[in-house]
């Protein structure tokens, strides 16, 4: 089903898909194991919400479709392979990711996390070709970006208090600065650095900051929601393991009614900042209402999705 | 105590030991147990043979101290990074590393997980930084040889042969495979990496790949013969796995008096790729002469370290 926007076009979802098998870590004689665990990755890449926000800019932005498809599948490479390490025993124990067994669960834990190297090495390969021939700036830019979302202030920090997490106080602030550097970091990652090639103003610059934290917010609210009210058959992957594992759930913090309401003022504090990009920058940031409407209709699709499999 | 060679000066060590802390993955608010097991990995940092080398060569190729030692740092917090997943208990198990309790046994295995994915996210921040301003063909090589050092053509995709090894004939070819792999793909990117600015020549290129090649297995020869002969107080890591663990060990595979005489054959083989480079670029790769005669000293240092602990 082709929707009217663009960011969902049908078209799109094909090429990135085609494109995720095509820069998948390769080698003359790679070992089974690891391959077969790459495939399944690539085969159930999931919503590709990341990976078609990127595909968007960095087209919007002035970068030849070849290249633009090389940073949209290295931001997928990374989300991906930080939910096969996310899922080990170690960390989540989840049994069930993108409605498939976890990788650890079919070809090992070994191979999980060297599948999970292998993305995110080829992942730094696909950007660094991408960008190659821009201009010193908009490199500089894309290093500090990417060292700032995956690091310890963005994807590896969240994930570390994540664990933490079962240890502490579990005040809803350290949930929401969990989810700032969890999920928050690879929506500031898919925003961020197609954004580079724009070369946003300091004003723009300040929006795409703001809008970054209200989406990363939002998308995890959603998220915990999910866990706490979908089954694992709808959401495809493991449910009601937050409360199990006394992780850090706003859903289970808040409650779902004020978790709804925070969702409603994340919502209208994004729109603010989308209306201030649009103010100065004109058309050229107008992809990413796009996606605020996709992120926005999250929790209800979730919600339809439970009440259709009941 | 300082040896008159340059490569192996104390300064250089110095140098590299404050580097290698200074430029660690850092956040406000980062996680106390990554912190420190972070911490564990700079204090700790071994040989540092291929910093070093990269430190000396990059500094010998035009580039200033302070990008020198960000190349070299990173290319130690690849290695540091590949030891920490090694170790793991669903790799080696290894107990033991560099004198200390591995990381996972000291700070549990999702911190030396995490701890493993920051430094890597380090390590590409500051190879970027380093060549950030270097000419477009440096830099595109330097992204190619990072890919292929450590993803499934390099050092990932060794470790999954050497996992694959115990279900496999177990030839001495596998582990000629698997050292070139494994061990051999961050010599070549501790090479290659700084050399891609001097712009080697044809000839010049086609004597590094060669000198890659017999280095990374003479080393491996090296390492399997410390691990069946050196006791673990001297190694500083868990000695005698391999054989228990049917791991792929040269020493084991071919016998200590084969593996012995294929260390003198590569080392004669390293010496003529050392020739053709000195005939083809004057002195700009005697750096390369330094470490070689360190390698070739080192199976010797493992026996003679055994003999004074005995």
């Amino acid at each position: 089903m082709t929707r009217p926007c663009s960011l969902f076009a049908a078209t799109h979802e094909r090429a990135l898909r085609a494109a995720l098998h095509r820069h998948l870590p390769a080698a003359a004689q790679a070992e089974p194991r690891l391959v077969a665990a790459l495939a399944q990755g690539a085969a159930h890449p999931g919503k590709l919400l990341r990976g078609r926000l990127v595909l968007a800019a960095a087209h919007r932005h002035g970068l030849g479709a070849r290249r633009a498809s090389k940073i949209a599948c290295a931001v997928e490479y990374f989300h991906t392979s930080s939910l096969l390490l996310d899922d080990l025993p170690c960390m989540d124990d989840a049994v069930v990711r993108r409605g498939q067994p976890c990788v650890h669960r079919r070809h090992g834990e070994a191979t999980a996390i060297l599948a999970a190297l292998a993305l995110i090495n080829r992942a730094y390969a696909l950007v660094g070709e991408a960008l190659v021939t821009q201009p010193l700036r908009v490199r500089a830019r894309a290093v500090a970006w990417l060292d700032r979302s995956l690091g310890l202030a963005g994807l590896v920090g969240g994930q570390a208090w994540d664990l933490a997490f079962a240890r502490s106080t579990r005040s809803p602030a350290l949930v929401s600065r969990i989810a700032a550097g969890k999920t928050g970091a690879l929506f500031v990652l898919a925003v961020q650095l197609p954004a580079t090639l724009a070369r946003p103003s300091r004003a723009e610059q300040r929006a795409l900051d703001a809008l970054c934290i209200y989406w990363g917010q939002l998308y995890q609210i959603a998220d915990d929601l999910s866990d706490v009210t979908a089954c694992t058959a709808v959401s495809g992957k493991t449910s009601g393991r937050d409360r199990q594992l006394a992780r850090p759930n706003l859903a289970v913090a808040l409650g779902s009614a004020r978790a709804q309401a925070r969702l409603v003022r994340l919502s209208g504090q994004a729109e603010r900042a989308l209306t201030t990009l649009r103010a100065r920058g004109g058309g050229r940031w107008d992809y990413l209402w796009e996606l605020h409407a996709a992120l926005v209709r999250l929790p209800a699709a979730h919600v339809e999705a439970q009440h259709h499999a009941a």
